[in-house]
């Protein structure tokens, strides 16, 4: 039994992880609290509607400090005194920079660093007391294996590069949350969900969201103090030996 | 014979880098452009004085566009259509978060990200032109090894958090640079200067700013293809097995 929250969980991975986390039995997941700037859409009520008050719609837009503050004490009340035990920080924006990295704009390096970076940090830092009073005490961040420095010669044809520089740059908040807060029992990761066919991911995408989905699921189920500090990425059978960039091995992947 | 542009210049490792390359023979360092937001110290005055000419002081700030426009129309003219051969990107700013990263602020994180990545690729992607001309395209990156994310769980105890977020962000945009222009004959890497006692570092660092200097100094001289995509750390006699953080041991820092 364990409480969930995702970010950016309006549509995407999010939307996914939310719709399958509803579908398991209540001993895995009692509570999901699906947190967008935007819930009302038809989609999250229908997905509301069938879960047997399960998933709960957080409205949230975590660059105002009240709202922020408001989305906390909702999901404080409704835990009851539980805390949360589930933070999975989803929200990302992806832009490519249209040519080489010369071409990289500040607005674009600024806009795509404030939401995949300053907003996690915003709202990690917001539930962290929630966190505190769970029973797991996780934060899973959603990279991505773009965001490795180390492969940045495989990806070189990927011309997101505010996108690589942002998840380079969570991933290394994510390190440091692992490294903070260890010695009260948090466990912090990055975890890479595959190239998926979202909004975000685009239509060439590597693979259904369905499939990312199933295995970050399988990963938050698994997760405890042996995933502290680490960058995981998913194992899809048939890609371990990808000729291109994309093995989904199910291996740490590099920083 | 080559021209050097170090950014973040007024004092520090960037002013003493101007002053160790104003030493050496014109046949290293043909022009040093000293740039800094603020050029008029009596220190740079002096350096300039004692320089025949060598040491260019200009004014810069990169937040300006037509600071930006002016800075490298100023540096192409007194380059002579030779163009710039290395491109020192020094500026950077630290700052301690007060705790764990818990309590790291988004104003925080805002500005050191704007100052050490963003300023960086505004000043890179404004020099391109430049360095294309020049005959070494060089593009060293002051990093450092608290930006390393292996070595997060090494430098626990250091609370600068949005540094640390910045150059892990810093080294995934240098890796694109190498990535990207690899095949004009760019050389692009980062270089972890040690901890020094500049303003930056504070009075109880472990190594006196002349001995990063000196480093630093040796690395932009041996510089080309084979550093580009690396990131690089000093080499201090003593330093290799301390028991610390910081083992200056001249290999490749882990990303």
């Amino acid at each position: 039994m364990a409480t969930y929250l995702i970010t950016g969980a309006s549509r995407g991975l999010g939307f996914s992880l939310a719709t399958a986390l509803a579908r398991e039995p209540a001993s895995v997941a009692s509570l999901v609290f699906l947190v967008s700037r935007n819930t009302s859409t038809p989609q999250i009520a229908e997905l509301v509607g069938q879960s047997k008050g399960r998933v709960i719609p957080v409205q949230l837009d975590p660059n105002v400090p009240e709202s922020l503050r408001a989305a906390v004490e909702f999901v404080g009340t409704r835990v009851q005194g539980k805390g949360l035990d589930v933070l999975v920080n989803n929200t990302g924006v992806m832009r490519f920079t249209g040519g080489k990295v010369g071409n990289l704009t500040s607005t674009n390096l600024t806009e795509v660093f404030h939401t995949n970076v300053t907003l996690t940090q915003l709202v990690t830092s917001a539930f962290l007391p929630l966190l505190r009073q769970g029973s797991r005490k996780i934060i899973a961040n959603i990279s991505s294996t773009v965001g490795s420095i180390t492969l940045g010669p495989v990806f070189s044809m990927n011309s997101a590069h505010a996108y690589k520089i942002s998840k380079a740059a969570m991933n290394m908040l994510t390190m440091q949350y692992a490294v903070d807060y260890k010695d009260e029992g948090f466990t912090a990761f990055a975890l890479s969900p595959g190239w998926l066919r979202t909004d975000l991911g685009g239509p060439h995408a590597d693979l259904p969201v369905e499939v990312g989905t199933k295995e970050v699921l399988r990963y938050l189920k698994e997760a405890g103090p042996t995933f502290n500090g680490r960058f995981l990425n998913i194992h899809v059978p048939g890609w371990e030996d990808a000729p291109g960039s994309n093995r989904y091995d199910g291996k740490d992947a590099p920083w």
